[in-house]
């Protein structure tokens, strides 16, 4: 951590600095320049709270230097993480397709898909069971029907499925039903959630925030790893930012930061970013060649009558063409798909 | 609503979408130009969902052109919403002070802050309780510790409490301690919580995102108010954008934006909007100038022992400066303060 | 500069790299963590590339900690800046107000709301000759013609003329013809323009870049002032954001970290910032409230049919009720109008 | 267009509107809601002001429902514009690989990397005269003597050049030595420049603005298209978002978007888009997966002693490394390279 001190500040207030970041067994280093003085401090500061430093008399700027997670931290363990889902392996050099539909309608509709992406070579069922959506007034999901839905369709298809929690409440009940927990880019920093989820051993899929930094993102994985679970799957899915013509930005860089900065397997979510069905297959190519561990993707068999999201839902003979296009992209890059 | 067809979408294709709008009790309007063709489409269209009808063959773009809200629509309820906190009037005319240490430390720090404040000219306490951090290394908060030194706190004060919470299943707990239950930007889309909230009387405050658009945050309004409270306070606390000078960018069109489209009163944060103690009181002052409903501003009376967000907690004393140019302009703008 | 070292950097790379700053007549400092190395760099490093050091072996980021602006900088020339054009003072305690209209149509338009606006208290008109339209087919100004009729407007009114300059070629043309030149948010970084402007003396509105940060925005200015000409006053008007509602996003806290950075007058433009012509009053009135040195807002006589911007633009009335209220405002936080 | 009228406007107003619409020669049709009632308007509406017509009384909301641009646009000429540079083909299948220096710094440099770059298969040589820069105490480029190094650069391998304009005053020049001509981000709205190069036939590569929309980067191809020259290439280089680990978001989705809405080439800069030279392969190979047209790719010999952007330069090793796997994958998706 680098303290910047206002040229004027006096001796005496730098000390009482220094000696209270002393006492707290960090190393303090003064330098002293022409125009400004800078306090360089050495060990762990991931417990500071830097608004606190910066709000110190005589203090201009804090800025943090050492990355504040540990757990999830590729420093503290180089190798990757491989989280093992009934055998179906994610990360380390694998390349996992999740699909399905946006939300689950109806034992046809899930069941339909499911088969359908299965064929195509998907390996786990995505579907929506509690759905968060903008307004009140919109379709919020089948809630309980939808899980048991897809219990239904994952003992028909034998893919394990993955489905969004959106309270801490549930927890339990996704536990014994579900095979991942997703947390939506909406619920990112919803902390308790994370908390629980952190008790359980059961694997994470965590969507970014839509505004969150890369930082941000990764310390919400922290949340679930410091409690206790170390199986987390983060989902880059587009970032809010000027440009209107694409649902989100996708920020397919955040793939090449996060496996750098961390242990843990990333996937792209090309349906969610664009909100557009025709951009799906370039982006999940363009994904696989960035070197993504897979990819989510909507799947509707009937996306004109989808009860949300159709305008980005492929149908399983689109979803299949994808699928040709990007295996050929992840061998390339020497994925196991 | 505005369904702009492809150049070659065919009359089948055009007359099928028209149709089926039309059995949903919708108006309907072809209009052919030469090298595009629109569909207008007039009615109560808050139920339909946009992306569907996007994913429909042949259209190329929808457009929404009614408002997504109904019960937060100025439209529909020309006159101000004046909420009462045990006799303190938020809206229609009046600017309200809420002010406060960031999170609740102690039995000693919180009563004399909230004695600071008081003397200085703040209606309402606020403090955190349970507090959203982005590092699970951080603190906190007191939990239901600082609940209870908050009501002590307003034994010995008077004032009404406002604290955040995280979980919907305290909200029954919130409900019977607090008189504001306020919701944090990192949840205004956390709508298991809305809901909750949307079931009880108590008046809510609603943080805006931090990448919330003005719709986004009303639909989240409207969330609570279509579940029967209509109790609702808006809070402008800065959104995320490139600049980072600021923590994020206090947005005051955006106070008058939500006075045009809505009833509720709305009020601003500036301590957190910018997390710098020296930018508060004129942002403050140009939130009352802007005219803004109150403010909630940060008050610690240690700030550089501060468990967090010291750099942006006033002083008691420095509060009582900010209070005296604040009343200033709430007066020249015809506010009761 | 703050040097962060990878941890498996060797001592012959860190050490070349601060064999190589101390040459530069920089001071060095080495800090030796556990977890990482920094080397602190004290001295001027505003010539240093950040980009390259970064991109030096063994280093994994750097941080500057020195503004890298110079002629600007309040540090340097702690008190105001105030210019003079022709007798009417910018900065240093007083409030000046330009107005007029987006562009100058005809003369009967100009000279109509120059008189109107100097009536109700416009010290300086603005009115654009040259109009930088995002689309080529939109009118781009009368040119030559409305820098004459701006002329006329002034000979007539008495008040100073302020216009936007689009091409260095045309810089000696407005030393002669104009008192302020206006650089637009689209030429903020058109760095041939402000070396051009750096060799004149006239003042310069500079005028915040669309996604230009505060220290950005700075270092145009320092172009400016590096090549002599010390008569920089800077215009907020309005950042990109994800918002859409308004068409920009007035960010009133950039003018107290200008003020606080830089001894240079700035301004607030309210009618770019939110192209709305109704939120200009209240925002006018939170501009003068944060403590800005001044406002250019946009007057038409006749907003309907304006060739550029009607939406934006207030009527001379309308013009004359802000500046009731805007006065008010100014005089209570002790600024000189 | 579509007009959202006021619900409470009065017919006569309306009227008013529909009557100066038509005598425009549009189409008008009048839609009545229940809640408001809005104009659709049909025809050729580019020279309309949206923001004038939105100021007029009784109008709420202005939506453009056509595209504003005519000469880029695809709806108008549906085949891909191939741009023939000295022989080597530019769009329509073909995948073309410019690269080259940050800046020309010595006759040794800019010769050692053209030749580095040409022996692995770069096309184009790149390379800064003239440097945009935010600080005027950076290293601004060899400026003339750049240019004629570049040229002798080109004598040497036959590589055609690519080089950045940053004034209207040296058009004529740039024609005469150069092969491509350069507009930077900073000037992607410098109209004034737009309009010289509109004049002649040389190809510009236009690089998408820091906070340029989709539809703004193009309506400045458009400028320079509707002069004359229809030669234009569009270079994807990264927008600005909140994300700052990253130099910018690079935006893939754009090139999508900008292939369907245009019939003009689309190419990508790794470089600039993450300031990181670790980013660059993979995003090289990204791009061409996601359909671009082709990769500008910085080089340098000497990246540690580089005078710009050394962070993001590979060395002519590594960028013969990058081309490896950059042609797998442009071959995988049917692309000449």
């Amino acid at each position: 951590m680098i303290i910047k001190m206002k040229k004027d500040a006096e001796w005496s207030v730098i000390e009482k600095i220094m000696d209270s970041l002393k006492k707290k067994g960090l190393g303090v280093h003064d330098i002293n320049g022409e125009e400004y003085r800078i306090i360089g401090v050495i060990g762990d500061t991931s417990g500071l709270d830097m608004g606190s430093i910066e709000g110190l008399p005589g203090v201009e700027t804090v800025t943090r230097i050492q990355e504040p997670f540990k757990k999830a931290n590729r420093v503290l363990k180089s190798e990757d993480t491989v989280i093992d889902v009934k055998g179906i392996k994610i990360g380390g050099g694998n390349f996992t397709i999740m699909s399905g539909p946006c939300s689950v309608e109806s034992r046809d509709q899930i069941i339909e898909v499911a088969e359908g992406v299965k064929a195509a070579g998907s390996q786990i069922l995505r579907g929506g069971a509690f759905k968060p959506r903008t307004s009140p007034y919109a379709f919020q999901g089948l809630e309980l029907e939808g899980l048991d839905l897809l219990k239904e369709a994952r003992k028909i298809t034998g893919m394990p499925i993955v489905t969004e929690i959106m309270s801490p409440s549930l927890v339990d009940k996704f536990v014994e039903d579900v095979d991942i927990i997703q947390v939506g880019a909406r619920n990112m920093q919803n902390f308790d959630l994370l908390k629980a989820l952190g008790k359980t051993q059961t694997p994470v899929l965590l969507k970014r925030g839509m505004s969150a930094t890369i930082e941000e993102w990764i310390m919400s994985a922290e949340y679930i790893m410091s409690e206790g679970n170390p199986n987390v799957i983060l989902c880059e899915r587009g970032i809010r930012t000027f440009e209107k013509y694409t649902r989100n930005t996708l920020d397919l860089s955040a793939v090449l930061a996060v496996k750098k900065l961390t242990h843990l397997p990333v996937i792209v979510d090309p349906s969610h970013a664009t909100g557009k069905r025709w951009m799906v297959k370039n982006l999940a190519m363009a994904a696989a060649a960035v070197g993504a561990d897979g990819l989510m993707i909507e799947v509707h068999n009937d996306p004109e009558n989808a009860l949300c999201d159709g305008a980005q839902s492929l149908t399983p003979a689109g979803f299949a063409e994808v699928m040709v296009d990007v295996k050929k992209i992840a061998e390339l890059v020497d994925k196991r798909i």
